[in-house]
């Protein structure tokens, strides 16, 4: 078999790309108690939060009292989504809260399109001005690439553009990119070819990132690809929340329960408590009301009786 | 990436672990259509039932009457499990309806003793006795190894105890060997590591199939371990049907519309039409009046606007 990685590292991100998805607005002091549970599982990298208008997306209106009440280790990296110049205004005004920045667009023109009302060109251009001032004020950047693995509107994506995209983002300030599979098209011979073709166009200095939705069943056996093409950084969202909710039913980002469960079983360290994760995934049912998707959820950790 | 086979072998086995395990039982005219519909799918191995005695499992008491009135295509191979001589022989009334007969024990001693009340020597010796009456009438015969990749019950399982139970198996007659991660705690890197080991121990003339739960959500990411270490048959569930249901709320078998959409997707040749495969298992959430676990079911195949 490959070589695997001997650890790994994972990004939360529930409590953006989650939360946002959720059709009801989760109460502020909710999301706070979720978040810190979350901060207590040993996980390293959380996305809290995006500055989007509040008229868009009212799910995050709460970006900054969320941002200002969370109480989380110091050694845990505090994410915010943000989507153009005037979010990253709003992020900067909490400036010590946070410690990386996220920018994102599509490699699909109508998916962007769709998205942020902006050509690719475009977005490149305002995303470019955001990873800048970023950077200038300290933060660590990743720039996520939206239907990397193929668009529902276009159907197939060409892998070279979104390497160009990569490269653009790279060159913009992004340390890290991310390779989103927004709508769960990618397949795991797809993904065990490209992350090797990506990271020759990138080059050695930035972090590859991993971002599988399980819309299809197939998150994991994604994840087991990626392994296998040296992919050691990968987001997921606690619950198996988030998501396109579109079709109705379908369920969302690979589970960070799911996910930590596997790669511990395989001797891959993740640094998170499972149990405590399962806590917070089960306060999360609690709070929505609803059985989430997650399966060691309901499963639990595997018993080997050791 | 490791080279995969270019197609695969799929057995359903949904009307047999899938219908055993609901707790209502559902009519026999219904277990028909939902079979029938199947047999339109392009699958070519489908496990109808079981000869299990009806006050033990009362789900599956109407196995003869079912057996009698499917309709499927010459080309499918039809199976159905038998636990001990008394269902071979009820079996072989039906012989011309039936092409192959599977038998199973586990390879932890507490689960088969939970299981059949005998220990694993006992096991082999009646089931010994079934394979070779089987194989006199002209049937195909498969052994299932329940909990090889581990046991609720004892935790670790001895790969070179699976292996002799393996070979106990082919030796008796079973030209097929089932390899059944019965309440999915087998992890990729395992799967990738134990398929070459027990191929090793069978020699080539016994075909190994893969039998996966997605109990903790890693089925088709075992899928993909194996396919990594050679294997190329394995059993699912459409649906998701089936599987332990224990604890309450946990998946069932590997979903076969996951698995072939993945397959597919990767360029493995199912011969499955998947859309025909979707309507049986929507037919099944009718019939069952409940969502089912499948994700393809949901999100149907991917669009990739060709």
């Amino acid at each position: 078999m490959t070589v695997l990685p001997s650890s790994v590292r994972i990004r939360e991100v529930g409590p953006r790309d989650g939360f946002q998805n959720e059709p009801e607005v989760i109460e502020t002091h909710d999301k706070v108690r979720l978040i810190d549970q979350l901060g207590r599982t040993g996980l390293k990298r959380i996305e809290v939060t995006s500055f989007v208008r509040p008229d868009v997306i009212p799910q995050l209106a709460d970006a900054a009292a969320v941002l200002e009440a969370i109480d989380l280790p110091d050694d845990v990296s505090v994410s915010v989504l943000v989507p153009n110049e005037r979010g990253l205004d709003n992020a900067l005004h909490h400036r010590d809260r946070i410690d990386e920045v996220n920018v994102f667009l599509s490699a699909s023109e109508t998916h962007n399109r769709k998205n942020v009302n902006r050509s690719i060109a475009e977005s490149i251009d305002g995303v470019a001005r955001v990873l800048a001032r970023a950077r200038e004020a300290g933060l660590r950047c990743e720039g996520v690439i939206s239907t990397a693995f193929g668009c529902p509107y276009e159907g197939f994506v060409d892998p070279d553009r979104v390497a160009g995209i990569a490269c653009a983002l790279r060159d913009a300030g992004a340390q890290e990119i991310g390779f989103g599979d927004t709508t769960g098209m990618a397949n795991p011979r797809q993904v065990g070819e490209l992350f090797p073709r990506w990271r020759e166009a990138l080059g050695g200095e930035v972090e590859l990132t991993a971002h599988f939705h399980n819309t299809r069943g197939q998150g994991l056996a994604n994840v087991v690809a990626a392994l296998g093409a040296g992919v050691d950084s990968f987001e997921s969202s606690f619950g198996e929340l988030g998501g396109c909710p579109v079709p109705p039913g379908a369920t969302g980002n690979v589970a960070t329960e799911d996910l930590v469960s596997m790669l511990e079983e395989m001797g891959i360290a993740t640094g998170v408590d499972l149990p405590a994760l399962i806590v917070a995934s089960g306060m999360a049912a609690d709070v929505l009301g609803r059985p989430l998707g997650s399966h060691t959820l309901v499963a639990g950790p595997v018993d080997w009786r050791r």
